[in-house]
């Protein structure tokens, strides 16, 4: 017979003490105090997961989307700064408008102090170049939800120890800088693709608009954003205990959505500096000069602070709902079959089927809106089927 | 239609580059290498690893086990400066006979340098104290699978957001200083564990012997976990870049199996100085003293230094090894419902039940050491079934 007793938790008082140096550990003169105020060392858990991190290398995988023409492979080439699309070959009109959307992936294996990425971009060359793009988005979201459902297999199967991640964690989606601010297909593809994938809307080609022009479109694009219900990548809100400085920089970024880029693969001289720019007759656009346009504000969030950030919301968010919603259909599919094989077999014998254990547990009226009344009924009497299996002898 | 183009992996050259320095990217004379020396900014991502697991806060799970009166409490509490015990009752020598295993858990929050740690100790009081001890290792082998079952249903289920995660990460297990190396009991213990937990093997109450008799019976138990094919903890293998300090420590460390430890929740005076200790009549035993016991690497290994790499060894094998064996028994069991009611229907329709999906993949063989050839073949017609539903309409 085994009794589990869990004590009541110690919150507060006892256990809580900070210290600002490491191997300084006051001595209390009070001897039964002494032992709080002492290092234990655990303080080091973040430094081993950031070891670990590193050993281990880390994989991202970026989807640009948008018209071609718009400069996509110029910025992904600026942002990594590697070239990624050597090998690429530009269709001609006449191909071009007969093309159907299609996906091509580039992987790179890049390093930088000792961190290595291992980079996907997956791109949708001609992305709105037809005629006709209606449900040009449908490949596009399709691509996705068959990196989700390849994640899901791999995850649910024995072997788990060497899973590929080709989840996406990213689509950059281009607006074009000569729209009056989102047009129709725009509205289409990320209201097709919200619930999938984090979006961040950029404002390309920037180079052919005023500052006045970025500021007043930025603020079109950001309302017609909100009007459409178009749920673009939320960056997560800055911690209270955090400085101003971080504060500020936070809030500008909010401030830059869609952020107004501009590429550009070759170097100019401006000022007597070497920088990546482009070189009119009337001057010098800096990509990197913050005055001149979003991009190193873009690159800052996409790479320094929210890349973690966009493959957690991915992975907690978006492959959570794909998985949810699979589960269910599952669910309901195995439901429909029990129940017509009652009627073709002799007996009603309540065999276990194993599902997915767990399943259609409380939590999954509040995930899924179930609305068939008769298949919810059911799947109360299926959940029962899990519970049964799980605790049958045979598993361990 | 749809077609993915797998770029070759750039390898080398290209995009291998280190700096020593952020924000100090090198500016090259010649234009088209120039891409090659800047900072893309992707080495924060092990920062911003680090930053969202002090967020997020850490969780440990402790088991201690070995025959009571070897100081497995007075342990817990000097390895971690707290005290997880105030409502102990001692149990007399008749309620200690009878007694069978009883399994306590106690959690306390605890936090240093803003660091959170959930830390919970998993007790197994009067272990080995009955004079029948057969199988009393029973029941803890049931506690860590009761812990891995219910993982594995959470992690199966549709609400993965909030999972509690009981798991136990390290076992302390207390060898007697008085034994001539192990006992029948420690072997026996150890060899039903070592598959379901990190074993770390410690010699209790080291004060009763001398830095010759310690060395002895280290050896003497080291040999002795060999010889009996008992699979201790292994610490992973030192990287080759680390520093030779480093490298000397792991050295020290595997060297130092069982750890001869010593606890005290005491503070007495030694050489003008406050420190844990026992104070004898023939001098003071200093617990944090490297010279006199192998405290500090204890505390150094499980806290400092290795505490997510158990967490991780956990996760990885031991939760992993339990998941495979319990999905293959739900497979042979479903596979057997399903020849049995192929015999009581009048068609053999094979309806899809989708079971767990990917499972009986090819990695299936390697994993498990598939007796029944029957069942096997069985096994392949299942996994028909899995792909079948998958790709059902049903499924998104």
């Amino acid at each position: 017979v085994e009794n589990i007793m869990q004590d009541p938790q110690h919150h507060g008082g006892h256990g809580h003490h900070h210290h600002k140096h490491h191997h300084h550990p006051h001595h209390d003169p009070e001897p039964h105090d002494d032992q709080d105020k002492e290092y234990v060392g655990f303080a080091t858990l973040p430094n081993q997961v950031h070891r670990k991190s590193v050993k281990k290398g880390f994989d991202f995988t970026l989807m640009v989307a948008g018209e071609s023409g718009l400069g996509k492979s110029t910025l992904v080439n600026s942002l990594f700064l590697t070239d990624l699309y050597k090998d690429r070959k530009l269709l001609n009109a006449e191909e071009r408008i007969t093309q159907t959307v299609e996906i091509t992936k580039h992987t790179v294996d890049i390093e930088e102090k000792g961190v290595k990425l291992k980079l996907t971009i997956v791109d949708t060359p001609g992305f709105g170049d037809a005629v006709n793009n209606t449900e040009c988005w449908k490949s596009v979201a399709d691509y996705i939800d068959q990196q989700f459902e390849q994640y899901f297999r791999d995850e649910s199967g024995l072997n788990r120890k060497n899973i590929q991640d080709n989840r996406v964690h990213c689509c950059l989606y281009f607006i074009s800088p000569f729209g009056h601010g989102l047009r129709p297909l725009d509205v289409e593809f990320m209201k097709a693709l919200h619930e999938k994938v984090n979006i961040v809307p950029v404002l390309a080609k920037a180079d052919t608009l005023t500052p006045g022009e970025v500021k007043k479109k930025k603020i079109k694009i950001r309302e017609e954003i909100e009007q459409y219900g178009i749920k673009i990548y939320q960056f997560p809100d800055c911690d209270s205990d955090e400085d101003e400085d971080f504060k500020q920089q936070d809030h500008a970024l909010k401030e830059s959505i869609p952020f107004a880029v501009i590429g550009s693969n070759t170097v100019v001289e401006a000022k007597g500096k070497r920088v990546r720019g482009r070189l009119y007759p009337w001057g010098i656009v800096e990509v990197e000069n913050p005055a001149h346009c979003d991009f190193v504000k873009l690159r800052n969030m996409l790479v320094r602070t929210h890349m973690q950030d966009l493959k957690d919301v991915t992975r907690e968010t978006h492959y959570e709902n794909y998985r949810a919603q699979c589960i269910q259909s599952m669910t309901r599919m195995v439901v429909k079959e029990r129940n017509r094989n009652k009627l073709t077999r002799e007996s009603g014998t309540d065999f276990p089927i194993p599902v997915v254990p767990g399943v259609a547990e409380s939590e999954t009226e509040k995930l899924i809106r179930e609305k068939d009344e008769e298949v919810r009924h059911a799947d109360h009497e299926l959940e029962d089927c899990h519970l049964h299996s799980l605790k049958a002898p045979g598993c361990l």
